[in-house]
Formats: structure tokens, sequence, C-alpha cells
């Protein structure tokens, strides 16, 4: 098989995005855009993958930094000064080297793979990828010749009527016969408005030495669009979250509203988990058949168990059993471990815990800094109290325990077995497993107190 | 009038749904689609509405149990098997028979409706129901003849090129002489690749023997898609929820963002009412006028009373009276009555709970279990201790008590009327009207403490 | 330059809304129909501004008085007979008037500025503002002459085949030559089925006078759409949330999905911000550089500082610092100020307080009326007893005090600088600097005693 090679242009500075950040950095469903186009290049099988930086270069080569080479453009001189950066480390090689920019996150392996497909099979010099574009306003029009070869790209500026009414238009994707690039590469001049070396020139340098420039067209112009600015963003953005949500529909999870369904790509979702709208899930998280996630969820890097419910929340990085409750309106934060048929309410908030099976906590509580045993209840209200204003302190509740409502637990400190603690009681001693434990002052009752006291209440 | 039968068919597996749920029980805005089906058939007068059911029958007919008839296709050996089904139930009858099959959630009674009139109009032995493909790709075409009936039915793959550039395309609803039915569906064969008997063969053995089949055009083709996977249930669920907004719009409603606004079908909402987007409203709910509802609340089965405003709160199973407010972030949970000028502010959770006319629950607070009279002031973090471990308790607030903050009342309890209870007191007696009651600790300050232990802190 | 007059026609009923609020006050992203009219014209520099006024003609003058002039319309007679209302105003008047109709919120200053611009240059008696419709039907076709000024406008139920073909369509929006406006109006009857005098008939009896009548066609026919029911009503929010969308997208702000998220007209967002789904931000709110809002988050008339991140809650009417943590699930209610690297956490309300920079309520708390200096630690549970049945009062807390999970500040109260409250306290008096404040019972634990009384629990 032919070598391939890939090279990846990503020093523009983009100024359209309006950006402190670079504009290949900014991301698309949770992931900089050029790690997208990395990424599927990636999957093709390369000898080498280079990408070109120059603006923001240490930023990109942190991102993308194991996944890629990386060469440097000093000067901003246009894209075709901007691949021959790559040449000394691709000028000896034979093959094939494709072309893309770091602004198309949208482009697929399969079209890709594709492309270099047809390039090979035509053996051309150079091959263009072209879309079908709904409105060709403003690109480059492919104009083919009678072998269906690139006769010529026109710039949408320059073209005649009938070049006009062309809709394949060039999407700025290119395959080289990587000798021929950079031999060709040489010969472009920057003699031009914006004084530039322009990597389209090629294409017609190569034309004029009567090489064959052929030209493979994708089903998809979507997939093509590059990102300029913010709105170009957002579509990208949303192009990303209908491929990535049809993938999980047509792999048997519900998704009620796709469209109001934000999932990042690497999250992985088994059958018959229901989604409702409003809901987030991002980073290495994986849900279980038959949970139900949603309204108004947010989940990012979380394990969910089958069957669990997790109902206007958020958690993050957490694992989370079976058939466990949560929310509405509950908070799992990170490095939390809840365990199998757990109920965790309304107004809680877990943190860096560990609740065993069975466990409930129903309401408005906070449970951080602890491990708590199976077939606990901890009361409405309670609270570990685990920071003293210099550290963080663990509270330990064994099987079986019953907090009583409103109560705090003083950390360090732990609750036996069974025990009981009486609700309204701050406990800052151990108690015994199967004691009751109890800190509260005795009710009196003062008669006709408030009649005396009391004017009419006003808000 | 012409009798009328109607044969609905349930029994496929639906693969591509990839599913434990049976297809036709998957939801479309909360409702089985095939219970959609019944249901909108049951609005035509018909005689008998049969389903034919197979993969899943028990729970088909658990879910339309009442509102249909049933048969068993044991074998999957085609749709026309499966209308053979029936043949017991309808073979004596004269009359117009309409099949419709059960994973077409979004047919109307009006189409249908207009369907079998056509068909008696045209006194035809069969009448297909059609519509214009915006992209008729897949679709069998509908070639009419001079009369404007119907020539034959083409599958794509077989149609020519003229055939292939007609748009009406064959919906897989048919109206049918009963009689004409039965006895030609004796003569289709399963002598094809698949080995199963073919329903739309009867069209063409009723056109061989000279009858009439005409074919009525509904003018909306999205009417009448059908649901083979969940990217196919998105779209119908998006299709059923542009339908109920419009019509709640049309009368008087205003929903911001009906993309964003989620309501089912039997859901009653007066005119004036505005719903912020992000609002999931079901059941049984009834909204009345000038209700105020979301962003991002979730209610089912409420009734919401006039200017009653809910905001990003969730609601469930409770009567709510007029002008009360709730949330953000509030939980009503089942089996609550709320007053009228009732308010119940962030983080607070009701439960099963009376809320007399102009109480406020205003923070934090878990009420369950308990009745709350007239112009009760219920303190920030308020609990209501209702359950011991063992079982749940009542607790009664009687008018114009005011309950301080932070307190705990132990169920069984009650706190009578105009009575005023301290701040962090947990009750556990009776208090009885007007009376102040109290149970906390002395507070002791110790000069220059803090300065001793306390360090710089961390987070 | 040519004087300037406009009337905005603001009487009619609306029937179709069915509602209590009259038609043009319906908000569009928040403002008023007939205030968007109103804003877009007053940016044209006008001799006056008129809005005939009929149904609920006081409440259209509260919301735009000052911001226009009035005439009322006591009978509804007809658009011709409304702006002959304006006769007494504007008869004297040389110069041009632009007649805009009160439900068309979306027209723009450029294209209301372009097609007076166009009638001033034509030097026409009237001229009709136009647009291209991609589907006409029901809409006047504005049938033009070789001039390419208006031969006629045909309704649509009069149209020929010919022009039924034309896609030009009337917009309702029109610029006339003053004088030549009521002169000709007073010729206007009312001899039509409805009895009504309207007016586009000047436009035919200018015609019948060879007086020119030109068309000025806009490129947005979206921009033009008059709001008649409530579905319509959707269309144009959704239209101008896009708008009001892109421009800040433009401005260097992400919004990764546009289409749910909300945003006012007047709300001022700095570049490098990131707003996630859900998110509404309303009123005068101020986003500074490198914030980050939502998702699910509601603004409303707050400064949110640089850096700061506000996650699933609601804000209004407050300032709030910078590098500041909000969420998720706080709330801060009316006349607070935060400070910077503030943190409020989850189930937080904040109202009408104000905290000093770098002091932290992380959890479950509520701080109402109270001065919180810096560095203060607000423990989990901690609640402001502002309200003792009667009125309100203030806490004060001072820089670097702590202050102990699930304790009641009673106010008026003031914990000093430095300060320690121990957890579980009630504080009713003043709390000096450095000390330890302290109020609770001692813990007894009662050996077994759990064992004796408790049985298996049940939910």
């Amino acid at each position: 098989m032919t070598k391939r090679y890939a090279v990846v242009l990503a020093a523009g500075q983009g100024t359209r995005m309006k950006s402190k950040l670079y504009k290949v950095l900014h991301p698309v469903m949770g992931r900089p855009m050029v790690q997208h186009v990395v990424d599927q290049l990636n999957k093709l099988e390369l000898e080498k993958l280079i990408t070109v930086v120059g603006f923001g270069a240490e930023k990109v080569q942190d991102q993308i930094g194991g996944t890629s080479s990386f060469v440097i453009q000093e000067e901003q001189l246009g894209t075709g000064h901007a691949v021959l950066q790559a040449e000394d480390l691709l000028k000896d090689k034979e093959g094939t080297t494709i072309v893309v920019s770091g602004d198309t996150p949208l482009l697929t392996q399969q079209s890709l793979e594709a492309l270099m497909n047809h390039h090979d099979k035509e053996g051309a010099a150079a091959t263009i990828l072209t879309a079908n574009a709904p409105d060709p306003t403003g690109y480059g029009r492919v104009v083919r010749n009678q072998q269906s070869d690139v006769e010529k790209v026109v710039e949408h500026k320059d073209a005649s009527p009938d070049e006009l009414g062309i809709s394949e238009i060039n999407t700025g994707t290119y395959c080289f016969d990587n000798q021929a690039l950079f031999k060709t590469l040489k010969k472009v001049s920057n003699n031009n408005a914006q004084g530039e070396y322009y990597l389209p020139d090629v294409l017609e340098i190569l034309k004029q030495s009567e090489e064959k420039v052929s030209a493979f067209q994708t089903g998809s112009f979507e997939e093509t669009i590059g990102v300029n600015d913010r709105v170009a963003l957002s579509q990208a953005e949303k192009l990303m979250k209908k491929r990535i949500n049809e993938k999980h529909m047509k792999n048997g999870v519900t998704i009620t509203d796709p469209e109001n369904t934000y999932i990042e790509r690497d999250v992985i979702i088994e059958q018959d988990v229901v989604i409702y709208p409003g809901s987030i899930i991002s980073g290495n998280s994986v849900i279980k058949e038959d949970a139900v996630i949603g309204p108004n969820t947010e989940i990012a890097n979380c394990v969910v168990g089958e069957e669990t419910v997790i109902r206007q929340s958020v958690a993050k990085d957490s694992d989370i059993g079976q058939r466990v409750q949560i929310g509405p309106f509950a908070h799992i934060r990170p490095e939390s471990e809840i365990g199998d048929q757990v109920k965790v309410g309304n107004f809680v908030e877990v943190k860096k815990a560990s609740l065993a099976d069975n466990s409930k906590i129903s309401h408005l509580s906070y449970i951080g800094d602890a491990e708590v045993g199976k077939g606990v209840n901890i009361g409405c209200g309670t609270i570990t109290v685990n920071y003293d204003g210099e550290k963080k302190h663990l509270t330990k509740i064994e099987d079986d325990a019953f907090i009583g409502c409103n109560s705090n637990l003083i950390a360090p400190v732990t609750v036996g077995k069974g025990a009981y603690v009486a609700a309204g009681s701050t406990i800052n001693k151990d108690v015994p497993a199967e004691a009751l434990s109890i800190a509260r002052a005795r009710q009196t009752n003062k008669d006709d107190y408030a009649k005396n006291f009391k004017k009419p209440k006003k808000d």
C-alpha cells in the first residue's frame, strides 16, 4: 500500500474568532477543533502526522502533543508556506500526503480515507476534496474536464456566470503525491495582493505541467465546513451534537429531544438508556443499561449503573451504582462512590464520600469526607462537619446506623453500627454501636408568651 | 352509513429499535405509539377495533386493554398474515376496514376519517393513504391511471426512471371493503425472498380482478411517518410536541420557545398562561389562567391555580392554589395540597402535606406528612422529623403559628394556633396555642479563644 | 434633508392572540412588540413619532410613554382611519411619513432607513416595503410596471394565475409624501365588506392620479413578519433570539447552543465569555470578559465580573465580582453585593447581603439582610435568622470570622473579627472579636438503647 502522511494546518490566528484563545483550540462538543482533526487522521494508517503551528504554538502542542509531530511556521506567509515548513520531515518520503486545515472539526475518518483511496486509485498528482454546496456563494468552484478531472478551481469573484452556476466547491482539503507537492510548492509565488504563498496555487502549477488533478466529492457538505467565527463554531457544535446523538439512538438509546441533549464523543451509553432534555454528559462517562438521565442533568466522568435514575442533578467524577435514585436537585461532587439502591434526594450534596448499598440521604444534607455503611438512614438536614477552619476530617457512619434530622457530626467522629443519633444533636464524640446518642436542650413551653409579644406579620 | 372496522398491526418485533421494550410500546410524548394509533381510531365511529399482537403481546394488551380487542399472531409471517388473524372476528361483517400500523403515532383522526370517507365515496375495493414525500427515496411509488385511481404501487427498487420521479408514496395505511379484504388475503402467496405474506399484494390481486383501487392523498407527509428506529422516534416526538404546542398557542397560551417546551397530550392549559423554556408538563395537569410556568420546571399531574408562578422547580401529583409562588429550586412531592397565596421558596421540599392559605415556607425546609394551617410562617431550615426509623408520623402546625429557623418538629407533634417556636429548637412535645416554646442551650462566649487555636485557613 | 415623520399603528385588538393583554404589548424577548418598533424608529432622525392607540390605549401609553406621541383612535374603522387620527399633528408638515404596524417587532432601523432613503431618492408619492416571500400564499402581491414602480397590489384572493406566481409581497409598511398621504386619505371610502377605511387604498388612488408609487424590497422577509397569533409570536421570539445571539457570537462570545440560549437585547457581554445551554440573561445585565454562564442559569439585571463562573443558578438585581464561583443550585436574590473570589455553593440563598472578597458560603445556607466581611467562612447549614415575625434585622459577620455548621445567627447580631462560632450553636448575643462562642447541649451516649427500640426499617 502507498505510504501515507498528513499535514494539519494550525498556525493561523483566527482574528474573526475575536478571542484570546487560539483559533484551533476552540472546543466543539468539549474537544478542541484541531484535536478532532488529528484524532480522525490518526485512525488512518499514517506514517507520519505533522501539525504546522504558529500563533499559540505552545498551547496547541500541549493540546495535541503525543498525537502529532510539529513544525513551526514562524511567519504567517500563507497556506503554501505553512505546508513547506514540513519539508524537512517529509521531503525524502514517497507516498501520499493529505493536507487538512485544523479548523475543519467535522471531517470524518471515512471521508478522509475515501479521499486518499480515490487519489491513489486515480494515480493523480493532487486530489481535491469537493462537496456539493447548497449555497456555493463565496466558495471556489471546481470546474471539471471531460475526464471528470479538475480543469481548474475558480474563485467566486473570478467566476464566469456559467462557473457561478457550479455548486461543486473546493473544501480546502487535499491529497498530493508527496514528491510532487514539495517540488511544486517551491514554484509557488507570493506575487498577489496579500503577498502570501497559497497552497491552491500548487494545483494550477501541476495543471500547467499537465499533471493529473482529480477531485473526490464527499456526500456531506456539512462535514467540510471550516470554522472562522463563533457563529460557525456554534454550527459545528450543532452538527457534531447531532452526529453523536444519532449514533447513540441507532444503538438503542432513547433521546427524547436530541437537539437539546449534549453528549461528548467518548461517552459510552448502553441500550435502553433514556435521556431527557437539557442533559449534558461529558468526559469518560459510562451510562449503563436502563438508566434514566435528566431532564436538566449534568454528568461528567461518572459511571452510572443499571436502572439508576438521575433527575435535575449534577454529578462529577464519581461512581454510581445500580438502581440508585438521585435528585431532583442533588449534587454529587468528585471522588464519591455510591453503592447500589442508594437514595440521594433533593438538596443533598455528596463530596468525596462512599455510601454503601441501600443507604439513604433523602433531603437537605451535606455528606463530605465520609464513609457511610450499608442500610444507613441519614435524616434530613444532617451535616458532616468536616472542616474546622484548618483541615478536613473524616466521618464514619457504620452499617444500619440512623442519624436523626438536623444533626451535626463533627469530624473526626464515628457513629457505630446500628447506633441512633437523636434529631437536633451535635455529635463530637464517637457513638458506640447500638447506642443512642443525644445532645440537645430540653423543651420549655411558656404559656401565652407568644400572644404578648406578637404583632401582625408583614412580609 | 357504512359500518366501519379497524385492524391495528402491532405484532412486529422492531429489531432496529434495539430494545427490550416492544416496538409499539415506545412512548411518543409520554404515550406508547400504539396507544396514539388506537386513541385516534377510537374517535371514529367504529363497530370494532382489533389489534394484532405478537411479540410482547401481553404487555401491549396491558397497555391498550379496554380500548381495543386483540388477536394473536403466533408467527411473524408478514403483514397479510397479520391481518388474516382478525378473520374470525371480521369475516361475517359488511363494511369498510381500515388497516393501520401501530408504529405510525402521528396519524390524526381527521386524516383517517378523510381516508374512510374517500373510500366510501369512491366505492373502491381498496384505498391507499398516500402522501407527497419531500424525498420519496425508498418508498413505494403510487402510479395513478387516467381515472386518477391506482394503476399500481411500485417498490423503489423496481421503479423505472419515470416512476422514480413520482413523489406520491404509499404510506402503508389502507381501507378495504371488508369482504374483499378477507377473500383476497387468502389468495396472497408467500412466494418471495422473505417467505412472507404481504398485505400490499392484496392491492395487486384486486387490480387483476379489475376491482377499483383508489388513493387518498393526505396533505401532511409528516403525519404518516412510521417509527422503525430511535432516530425516527425522536422525530415523531418532535412533531407531536410541535402539534400539541401549536394547539395551545392558538388557544391563547404563550410558549416562548415551543421547541424547548414539552407538554403531554392530555394537559389542559388556560388562556394567558406563560410557559418559559425547558418546562415539561405531563399527565393530567391543569394549568389555570395567568399562571407562569418555568423556566426549567417539571410538572406532573398537578392542578396549578390562577396567577400562580412556578420557577425552576418540580411538582408532582399535587393541588396548588392561586397566586402561589414556588421556587426557584423547590420540590413539591405527591399528595400535597397547597392553598392560595402560599409561598414555597428555594430548597424547600413539601411531601404529602397540606398548607393552608397565606402560609410561607421560604427556604431550606422539609415539610412532610404535615398539616399546616393558615398564615403560618415556617422559618428557614425547619424540618418535620416524620420518620423514627420505623414509621412515619404526622406534624400539625395550626393557624398563625411561627416556627423559628432551624427547628425540628419531632412528629407526632402539634404546634398550636398562634404559638411561637424559638429558632434552633427541637420540639418533641406539643406546643399549646399562643405559647412560646424553646429548646436550646445558652450561649457562652470564650474570649480570645479563637485567636489561640486558629491557623491560616486553606481550602 | 427631507423631514421625516412616523406613524405607528397600535390600536387593533388582536383577537387572534386570545389574550387579556393588548396585542402590541405582548413581549418578544422580554420587550413589548410596539416598543421594538418605536425603538427602531427612534434611531432614525424623525421630527415626530406618533403612535395611534385604541384598545388598551392607556397601557400602551404607559409602556412607550416618553418615546412616542399619541393619538387615540376611538373606533376601529380600519388602518386608513387610524392614520387619519394623526392628521391634526401632521397635516401642516412637509416631508416623508413612514407608517409601520406595531405588530412587526423584527423590523430593523437599517431596513426602515433604507426604505425612507429609497422613497426620497425616487421622489415617489408612496413607497411600499416589499419582500420576497418563500411562500407568498395569502399575501398581497406587488405587480411592478416597466419602470420597476408599482403597477398595483393584488390581494391573494383577487390575483390571476400569473399574479399568484409573484413572490414579491406587500409587507404593510409604507412611506408617503406627507401632504399626499393626508390629502388622499380623505378620498378613501369604506365601501367594502367590512365597512373599513383601508390604508392601502391610498396607493390605488395615488396610481389613479398618476402619482408615482415605488417599492423597496428588503433582503429579509423574516424581518417583516407581523404577529397576529401566539404561533407567530413564538416565531418572532425565535428570530429575535437568533439575531441577538449572532451579534454576540460575532463579537467574540461563545454560545454553545444559540437555539437554547435566551439573551435580551440590552444585555452587554464581553469577549471570551462562554454561555452554556438553557441560560437566560435579561434586563441590564453586564457579563464581563472570560465569565462562564450556565448551563441552565438565569441572570437578570446583574453585573458579573471577569472569570466568574455561575452554573445551574439564579441571580437577580445584584453585583457579582471577579473570579466568583456560584452554584450549582444557588440563588442570589436582589440587592446583593458579592466581592471577588467569593464562593456561593450549592443550595445557598443570598438576599440583600454584601459578601466581601474571599468569603465562602459553600452549602445549604441562607444569608439574608447581612454584611459579611472578607475571608469569612460560613459553614454548611448556617442561617441568618433575620425575621422575628414582625420585622427584618441585620446580621454582621466581620472579617475572617468562622461560622460553624448549622448555626443560627439571630439578628440583630454581630460576630466579631476572627471570631469562631461552634457548630450547632444558636447565637443571639454579639460575639466579640477573636472569641469562641458556643451554645449547645452536651452529648450523652446511652449504650444499647438503639438495639432495644429499633425495628426493621421500612420506607
